[in-house]
């Protein structure tokens, strides 16, 4: 079993073979992470629901919350315009970030000057 | 005038010098879009208010709405907790898709077989 071919043919992966994966919780709007799939990791979440990325520093697949028990239940994924990323939104449960962080973008607001 | 070096020494570039950008609609929570920007970028965006990305295909940097009107005005830049992303609070003017679409993310919904 592997990535559905009509979808594999979509796909705009870099060097490394890989697109870009956006976790949004579904009902609040969060941004939680970013993160990276290979045609397995996306195979994957599209069939179990769970959430399962290509780790570029481990080079392995990681089930989001295997560890962590910080799962990601799937409710949509959606392929972007140029297919070189993929919105999944799913129900996270506890935090996303690996500081403990709902989201990964919690802890470094830059300042904008003029904002 | 160039990138903060206190922001600059926390990002974490890809092999092109690049961090991924990541557009919501501050309001609304809508995921926009997924970018890149180099510092020159980060640094226009954070001091101009206009969100500016370095176009991989055109290999030059990219005031969003500047040829389409379609602005984006920024509310707010977060960087994640390991410096290769950055997520963008946006007012987006019209929609963000060349396509004309509202977001990127609109037209290419993928089938969850357990969703």
């Amino acid at each position: 079993m592997s990535l559905d071919p009509k979808i594999a043919a979509r796909l705009k992966r870099d060097a490394d073979g890989l697109v870009a994966a956006i976790a949004q919780q579904y009902d609040t709007g969060e941004v939680l992470m970013l993160a990276w799939m290979n045609d397995e990791a996306l195979h994957r979440t599209l069939t179990t629901g769970r959430a399962t990325y290509w780790s570029r520093s481990r080079a392995e697949l990681w089930v989001k919350g295997d560890t962590s028990g910080h799962v990601q239940h799937v409710k949509a994924v959606a392929l972007d315009c140029d297919g070189d990323a993929v919105l999944l939104k799913v129900d996270q449960v506890d935090g996303a970030c690996h500081t403990g962080d709902r989201t990964c973008f919690d802890a470094d607001q830059l300042e904008i000057p003029l904002g």
